[in-house]
């Protein structure tokens, strides 16, 4: 598949923010090795979404471009197609979980697309999208298990290895599996002996146990701050990550708290806690990475910051 | 004084972050114009004071080099000329006002300098500084009036330009002024006929006090958020913007949230209350930006956010 990531990159390579990559002296140190974080914080939406929403959509058949699409996504997927199908022309629905962050909701809704609310159980997204795709012939385009979909994601990695060259490992986020997955294609492909880490809230780790044992084990209304990773791994990204994932290891809620406040006060990023949660498994230091090169897939930035600067506003008053 | 900035930046630049420079659609959109961000956050020590300490340091002598540098800072100025002292070999005592953001006092005496606390009154700073220099020899750093701080200072703007080229415009935040006076000669002298605008809190507006009535009128113990640009101009200082800066302007405490609101959530950049001047001064719609080319240095990203992170920690401990 290291062909469809590099075909999907000459397809959205013109629309897609090229995304910085960070170091930071005081990380190397932390952790005795080399870092470089890929910041898809500043990837349009917010989020490496964008990439893979991207290049579906821009595949579709003009058929299929006049119907619409839909998809089920707790936030950024949400924000990615809609800005993708707004870019392109088409109408999108997106089917959001009630308990969605409010500022992933407005942001959608900001693009021009349809929301549909739905409930919180992962069989609740597909009851509610089936009956509209009968009715209104729509194309879903899954959040992570869709083929494009990971071969979009999977630019990222393609992006970071094309700047900074030998990679001894690839840290990614893993929820549905979409990133990771297309983190591991394009890692295998241009660099076959880098290994390629998942790395899994322990309050949500369906992956890590799946991996473990050799079958899909979903996880149902898992409890993280990790919002973007409560979902479970579909067929396809399962049959990936188990070909070519090297390990998957879990961090607990803790230590993506601490790995967030490392990268807003040290690197001056605004990271969502999904977006630390690689950075959370580099600094966990369950992998022996003296020495090493690592890269670390930071996979979004959008985060409800409505409360911290209310609180700001509220102080500013009160000194007058 | 070009020369001194061109100068400045050989002698800094192997040991300076060359900071990126970062642009957003939405700010175009918004402000009809094409905006460069230069992101001094991104700096060593987390502000653009470091590029004027390490320039100040490295031109000391064997003799004042062996006897160490005193200042005077509220924070950012002092973080960086404990770190540029550090890094020298040089011993560096900081005086702080006792109402310095505690995030900032820890870092500077992080990076090993000895603190000595004082009033928050302007004046108080010089009277806790004057008798150490009497008995111990130090050199003083002026955070803001030094001619070697402000030449450093302005290697900021020159990287902008040298980096985007042609701007018709470019903000600093102006505080004591050391920034905005090195903005100004590396802007006028790379790019003669872009203007210079400087942007300061309306609670603290000295420097377009002082602008207007063509002599320094300081200000006492202003209330702004914005606390790195709570000191007054310099003899230095106010003689370089008087000849050099096109216009003062100033922004509301609302407008500098509301700023730092934008680049945080829609940019992904922790910036501080100062940092964010510059840029409520362009979203303030005072100048005419339509279809302009416009410079913003984002001056720095220290902002206290141990309360922010301790209510994350209280809410996950809850939820378990």
């Amino acid at each position: 598949m290291f062909k469809e990531v590099e075909a999907a990159y000459e397809r959205i390579k013109e629309t897609v923010n090229s995304t910085p990559v960070m170091t930071a002296s005081t990380l190397d140190e932390i952790t005795d090795s080399e870092c470089f974080l890929k910041c898809e914080n500043f990837q349009k939406t917010g989020s490496f979404k964008f990439r893979g929403a991207f290049n579906a959509l821009s595949q579709l058949s003009l058929e299929q471009k006049k119907k619409g699409v839909i998809t089920h996504s707790s936030g950024n997927h949400a924000q990615a197609l809609a800005l993708a199908a707004k870019l392109l022309g088409i109408k999108a629905v997106i089917c959001m979980p009630k308990n969605a962050p409010s500022v992933k909701v407005a942001a959608t809704r900001g693009y021009g697309a349809e929301i549909v609310v739905c409930g919180t159980q992962p069989t609740d997204r597909e009851k509610t999208v089936i009956p509209l795709i009968e009715r209104y012939g729509y194309t879903l385009i899954h959040p992570s298990n869709d083929l494009k979909i990971i071969s979009g994601a999977g630019t990222a990695a393609y992006e970071l290895i094309k700047e900074v060259g030998e990679l001894d490992y690839v840290f990614s986020p893993v929820g549905g599996g979409g990133l990771l997955s297309g983190t591991a294609i394009a890692t295998k492909g241009l660099l076959p002996s880098a290994k390629v880490v998942g790395v899994e809230p322990e309050n949500a780790c369906d992956a890590y146990q799946s991996f473990k044992a050799g079958k899909i084990i979903p996880v149902e209304n898992p409890n993280t701050i990790a919002d973007g990773l409560r979902t479970s791994l579909g067929s396809n990204t399962f049959g990936i990550i188990r070909e070519k994932v090297d390990q998957i290891i879990t961090v607990s809620e803790e230590e993506i708290v601490d790995a967030m406040q490392f990268i807003w006060e040290r690197m001056k990023l605004v990271v969502e806690p999904s977006g630390a949660v690689s950075l959370a498994g580099v600094l966990s230091k369950q992998m022996g990475l003296e020495s090493r090169r690592v890269g670390i897939i930071i996979s979004g930035g959008n985060i409800d910051l409505t409360g911290f600067f209310a609180k700001i506003r509220r102080r500013i008053k009160s000194s007058k």
